[in-house]
Order: structure tokens, then C-alpha cells, then sequence
């Protein structure tokens, strides 16, 4: 039988003691921020079990990571220090546990209802960077913003390439997409993924969830010698994905062995990485992503660790071609995690799921990413953030943005009762992840945002 | 006659009174960190100036932002309080007032050799952009990386565009420009620069002068249908720029008007944006550089304001087209700063200069990139960093980058008695800049950083 909280837990909360996530917290609007951890419908504030010194292990009996406002402390400590929190908590909370069970004081002074709190950033982000890990998603994103002939960057396959180095072939080449236009499941075969492509995002405009996210300005595509419109985007989309939380990271110019990178990443926890599909169509060449991207990028505010994810890991795809020597890994691991994108718009009472697909589905492990990012000697600190990139699944329904649902705005989606090519002022999207134990549910809670018109 | 200090300062010292710019230093090595300005050979350590109560001005005499080990907290007041700190110094220091010139005691305390002290990065960088800012540089990448068809990229050039818009003309294009390779000039007057563009960089591994680079190793563009290579970078370069230092900053949601970014600009320093040229050709499409960029960025150690740069504002370039509303400033201004790029290598004695340039060659003012940066609502913080990009000018010897100057190695480069295509190890390269006033120079000091192998 599954490991039981004297705590009471619905069997399909996201929040059981199998799963024990950390966040930061305000009990009360004028409370300091502190570190908690999620069970059922409470937060176990952490700084009071530290202070009466239930952290008694040898790593964490000395510490104040629990009294600091943020997790970096503890993310620096490193998975012994993980494991050590993990390990007592779980015995704390365990119904044959006297403890915290029978001490109505400290479950006065430490158990806070959840709807009560105020969640906060778990941890200061230093830097966010946001991979690009799903082929479904960079194949169609491909497609739509460079059309057939180009959707696949160089760095991805070399068939096309090799047949491409003198000019003449590559006007043939070109000509021969351009006639196999949207034909581009035809080029599928010669894909090769050779490295986890990234860039780097804006730390500063990551938000919890429930911020508001205000519709950004910005100059679009001009046609013809007009000059280019401005205004409100009119293709604001959302980007279902998911972050990983650093640990103790690196110094500056030693890399992170892939084989290593796991005792690196504390935690996963559910992104929107808000997107405004006419901005970034034409300011991303040569740069990349940039004020299409960097108004906000909303956080849910629990990070569950990769020890509450392992029971629901699973074999990641098969790469092919083998990836080089410093990215092929001894073990390779995905997690099963179903996540869904549901939009609720403005004066509606119910929410409309949107799309539903799954951690799963990602090409690149989350190991992989890290030791890509390091591998030119780029340190990672504590608390930065390694964003998947959208998490497309390979049918239609499982796509992981508007971009790529509505094929750009060409084909409308027909939800509840309303239409949407892109988002509208007033809707609010929610994301939820989870995955299904035996008896339980590992859950991320949700992360939502609602769009609020843009400033004048 | 100008403005004079009773410390004696060398005609062509970069730090006469007229200067006074802010770092932040450690007298010993067990000391902890402090604000401090230079002057002549002498550092000023504002925390014992602070302490002596010489603040005494009615918004910086309450304030601990000279007792932080950061500027941070003083660039976050704003031009009020950056003024009155700099005419308080400039009358300290000045040769007719007494109460530090007369004081031994607190001279002694207050004034440290330059030469004993360590300077450590100024402000804790939350987010650091890089722009892109030199026509001259962006075009020569462009053809450089992607060939003379493609070198603009279509946000800064509307009539290739209108002529390219259906896959035939482009076809056409295309083959146009294949066959007038090379012949990139014939495309410069059909320029239209819309938009400052920019990425985010890495702030992590933004490090002070005199601090090693490790090359970096990494996955470069394969022939044929070999795996990608893997290794050192075999073309490691440097990136001569400048970069702004953001002051109060704005909230998310609330574009900075570009009439009144002036006032978020703190000043600016000398940057060495360090790229290794292979990693980035392979990995930037379709989300910028990352890799090849990320393993370093070199700042100098003092902050020369504004106010210290305004008798050296001159206008910018001519705006061709006007640049749309939100970019249209009422004043816009470029500074006279001249640039010099020297390296030094392994076991040689003397540094040998590889480049001239001036700031003043920037297409985009800081101002309009500041306001580009938050039109989107991007919130800035105090601290942040605003890259301008490389700062090439319009002549051979101008140019800002070894890519340029050897046109991605094809042209090597003769300096005094070697050669160079790009970086090698041992090699050490210095930035500095300048600006000439009448009997007295407003200068940066050095950048520099030295290339030492790869770690296996």
C-alpha cells in the first residue's frame, strides 16, 4: 500500500506525500517569504520546521536554507542535501509519524491552508534559457515561419545540406520545395538532430502564476514600402511547456559531464512562454527571439523534484543519427507527465481545453539540454532556468501552441461556443501537468495568466 | 581653464576630474567590496567618503548605497541623485577645497593607489542584452554567414523584399544575386534599417577585466553527411562593443519613452563580447547565438557616465527612413569615443594594434535601443546591461571583429611579425577608448582577457 500523510489528501489532489514540491510563500500579505513544500491543501512552512529543528540530518542540521526567501541556498546544497530534506519530510508527514502529527502547536504554526497563501517565485532566477527540444514543434514552426524549403535548420540535417553546397543545387533545391510546397513530411526522413539548440530568454520578466500578462506593443511585417505597422500584436499565443531548476551548477569554463547533469537539476516545474507570433516574425532573423518573447513568461509556483518524478520516468525517442560523444548518456530518461492547455475567455464560467500532450513526446532530454549548455564552459548557477521549449505531440490535437494549432491564424479552432486563431484581451490560459500513480497523482498544480489589453 | 584636482593628473590619464567614473573595488584582498571612483592613479573609496558624511546633499545624505558591494543600489536613484553625487566629488576633489585635500587622516583612509586594488564587476547584471547596432557590422555578417542574397535580414530592407514576395521571383533573386557574388555594396542603397534589433546574452559569464577565457569547445558545421566535428573553437574572435548600464529601470507592462531613456542610463563601459565564430555559424538558425557566445563576455572596470560623455555627444547618423514613431527621439545623440583594439601574443612583448573604430559609427542610439528594449513592456532592473554589438566603422581598418577584418579567415590579418585569422592561445586582447577634450582626456582604461587552452 502506497505511503500514507496523517494529513488528508483527495485521491486525485496534485499534492500527496509521493510527491512533496517546493515553493516560496507569504502565510499572511505582511509575512517575509519562506520556503515551503505542498501537501494536500496545505503549505508546510519550512522555515518553521527548521526553526524547531526537525532538520536534523548531518547536511541540513546547521543550515538556514530554510529561512532565506528564496531556494537558491538549498538548490546550492546538492542532491544529498535533496535527498536528506525528502527523506525527513516524508517521514514527518507520514500517518505512523508522531512527530508533527501529535504536536498541535507546530501544526498550528507550520500547516498553512493553501488557499490562504500568497505564492511567490520559488527561487531568483540569474538566468533563463529556453531550448528547443521538440522536433513535432521545430518541424512545424519550421514550416510556417520559413516555409517547406527552409523548415529545418542546418544544424538539423545533413541529406539536404550536402546536396546543397554549390549555389545552382541550392536554387534547385529551393525550386523543388517550393513546388512540394507544404510537402514538408516529405523531407521527415532526412531530419537529423545533431544538437539541442537554445537561446537565452529574459529573467526579469518571469512572472508567477496568476500575473496578468499585458498584450505587447510592436512593429510588424511591412507589405511592400509601406513601413512597418505597430501596434498591439494581434498573434499573441501561449507555448506549453516545462523548466528545469538548476542546482549547484558550475564554474566557468568546466562543463557538466551529461552522465553528471541529473545531480544538476533540482526540479521541473510548468512554463508559458507567452509569445507574439507577428513580433518574433519579423525581428527573429538573424538574433533569434526577442520582444516577441521577453513581456513575460509565467511560472506555476511548485517545483516538483526529478526524486518525486522518478516512478514515472520512461524511455526518451530514439535518436538518430547517435548524438556525439559528449551528449549520448548511459541512461536516457523522459518522464510520462500529461499536461493540458485549457483557455477560459472573458465572462465565460467554464474553460475549454485547448490541447492536451505530454513531457514525453520531447526529443532532447532535460540531461542533455544541460550538458549542452555547459559544454563550452558556460556556467549554470543555482535557481537558473532551463526552459524545454514547446512540447508538441505528433498528432493534431497535441500540438503545443496556437501557432501550430491554427496553422498561424489559416485554421481557426471551434472551442466551446468561440473561435480563437490567436488569444484575445480577457482570455486566461491555464496549464496543468500531472502524472497518474498507482492510488495517486503527481501533480504541478496549474500555471495560468490572464491578457489584459495592452497599455496605451 | 578646466576643472582641476588637487591630485595630481598626467595630461593624458583617462581619469582627470572631469571623468570621476564609478567600480567597485577591494583595497586588500580580505576587504569586502565598495563603490569607488578614479581619479588620476588613486581609486576614491566612496564608502569612507559616505561614512565621513561628505554626502550630505538632500537625496544621497541618508543613503547606505555607497556601503553596498554593488552599485546597484545607487543606480537605482536615478539622474537626481547621480548628479548630486558627481558635483559633490568634482568640488572634493577639486584643487580649491580643502576639506579633503586638508584632511591626511582622511586622505589616507580614503584614497587608494590603482594599482594595489582589485576591481571587481560593478553592478550584479540581472539580464544583458546585446544589439546590433553598426550598419557596417551587420552588413558584413550578413554576407559573411549567409552570402550576399541573404546578408540583410528582411526587418532592415523593404524593397528586396516587395520584389521577393512571390517563390518564383525569389527564386529569381536568388540566382540574381548568386551570380554578383560578392557584390553585397550593390544592395547597400536599398538598405532600411526599421528596428534595433537585439538578443539576450548570458549574464552569468560576464566577467572583469583581466579575467582568463577559457576557449571553448563545441559542435561546428559538418560537409557531407559526416557527424558535426567537435573540439576547440578554430575560430575564436573578439567583439569590440560598448555597453550601457541601465539605471532605475521600469516596470513590466510600462515602455520607457525614448524622449526620457536618457534617464534610465547610468553610463557605459568598454565590452569584449567574445564569440567563437564555428560554434555560432552552427547553431545560430533559427534562435541567434547561444554557445557561441556564452562561455564569456569581458567588461572594463569603470563606468563612465553620461555626464562625463556629454561634451563628447555628437549627432548620430542620418535615419534613413525615419524611424517609426516610438524610435523618433527629439535629440539623438552619439558620442566621439575613439576605440582601439591591440593584442598581445604568447611570449611577445608588445601589444600590436589590430583596429581603430569610434562609437560614434553606431547606427542606433543608446536611447532608441533602451526604448526598443521596453516597448514590448520588458521590464529593465537596475544593473542590467545593453550591449551595443560590434562596433565596426565604415573603413577596412575600422572594423570591429576578426571576422571582419579577415573575412572569416580568408584574408589573414599581418601584424608585427605574425599573423592572425583568428585567436590564438596565449593571446591576449586589450580594448580602450577614449574621448579628447581640451588639456585633458575622458577616457575608459582597458578591457582585456587572455585566451588559455581548452580544458580536455
Amino acid at each position: 500500500m502506497a505511503l500514507q500523510s496523517f494529513i488528508e489528501v483527495e485521491p486525485d489532489s496534485h499534492f500527496p506525500i509521493q510527491n512533496l514540491p517546493y515553493g516560496v510563500f507569504k502565510p499572511e500579505p505582511a509575512s517575509v517569504a519562506r520556503p515551503g513544500v505542498a501537501i494536500g491543501e496545505y503549505v508546510l512552512d519550512l522555515s518553521e520546521i527548521s526553526k524547531a529543528g526537525l532538520f536534523n540530518g548531518p547536511i541540513l542540521k546547521d543550515s538556514d536554507c530554510f529561512l532565506q526567501p528564496n531556494l537558491n541556498k538549498f538548490l546550492s546544497l546538492g542532491r544529498p542535501a535533496w535527498k536528506e530534506a525528502r527523506d525527513m519530510l516524508q517521514k514527518l508527514l507520514s500517518s505512523n509519524e508522531a512527530t508533527l502529527r501529535d504536536n498541535a502547536n507546530l501544526r498550528q504554526k507550520s500547516l498553512v491552508p493553501m488557499g490562504k497563501v500568497e505564492m511567490l517565485l520559488p527561487m531568483e532566477i540569474g538566468d533563463y534559457t529556453d531550448f528547443f527540444s521538440s522536433m513535432h514543434h521545430a518541424k512545424n514552426c519550421g514550416t510556417i515561419f520559413r516555409g517547406p524549403a527552409n523548415a529545418v535548420p542546418a544544424n538539423w540535417y545533413v541529406i539536404l545540406k550536402s546536396t546543397s553546397k554549390q549555389g545552382i543545387v541550392s536554387v534547385l533545391t529551393l525550386v523543388y520545395y517550393s513546388i512540394f510546397h507544404l510537402q514538408v513530411y516529405r523531407v521527415v526522413p532526412y531530419f537529423r538532430f545533431h544538437l539541442p539548440i537554445a537561446y537565452h530568454g529574459r529573467a526579469s520578466s518571469v512572472v508567477i502564476s496568476g500575473t496578468d500578462i499585458v498584450r505587447p506593443r510592436g512593429q510588424f511585417a511591412p507589405s511592400g514600402n509601406s513601413p512597418p505597422p505597430f501596434g498591439p500584436s494581434q498573434k499573441l499565443d501561449f507555448e506549453l511547456e516545462m523548466a528545469a531548476v538548476v542546482g549547484p551548477g558550475n564554474e566557468l569554463g568546466k562543463p557538466i559531464d551529461v552522465n553528471e547533469a541529473a545531480d544538476h537539476i533540482f526540479g521541473v516545474m510548468l512554463m508559458n512562454d507567452w509569445s507574439a507570433r507577428d513580433i518574433q516574425a519579423w525581428e527573429y532573423v538573424p538574433l533569434g527571439p526577442f520582444l516577441g518573447k521577453s513581456f513575460g513568461t509565467t511560472l506555476s509556483p511548485w517545483i516538483v523534484t526529478l526524486d518525486a518524478l522518478e516512478p514515472f520516468a520512461c524511455d526518451s525517442p530514439k535518436q538518430d543519427p547517435q548524438p556525439l560523444p559528449y551528449l549520448a548518456e548511459k541512461i536516457s530518461k523522459n518522464y510520462d507527465i500529461s499536461l493540458e492547455v485549457q483557455i477560459k475567455p472573458a465572462g465565460k464560467e467554464d474553460s475549454c481545453v485547448v490541447t492536451r500532450s505530454n513531457f514525453k513526446y520531447l526529443y532532447w532530454t532535460l540531461t542533455q539540454q544541460l550538458a549542452h549548455h555547459t559544454i563550452n564552459g558556460c556556467n549554470l548557477r543555482s535557481g537558473d532556468l532551463l526552459g524545454t521549449g514547446t512540447i508538441s505531440g505528433p498528432e493534431p490535437e497535441s500540438l503545443g501552441c496556437l501557432l501550430e494549432l491554427t496553422w498561424n491564424g489559416q485554421k481557426p479552432l471551434s472551442l466551446d461556443g468561440f473561435t480563437r486563431k490567436f488569444l484575445e484581451d480577457g482570455d486566461e490560459v491555464t496549464f496543468t501537468g500531472f502524472c497518474k500513480g498507482n492510488g495517486y497523482t503527481v501533480g504541478f498544480g496549474t500555471c495560468s495568466g490572464k491578457i489584459v489589453p495592452s497599455t496605451p
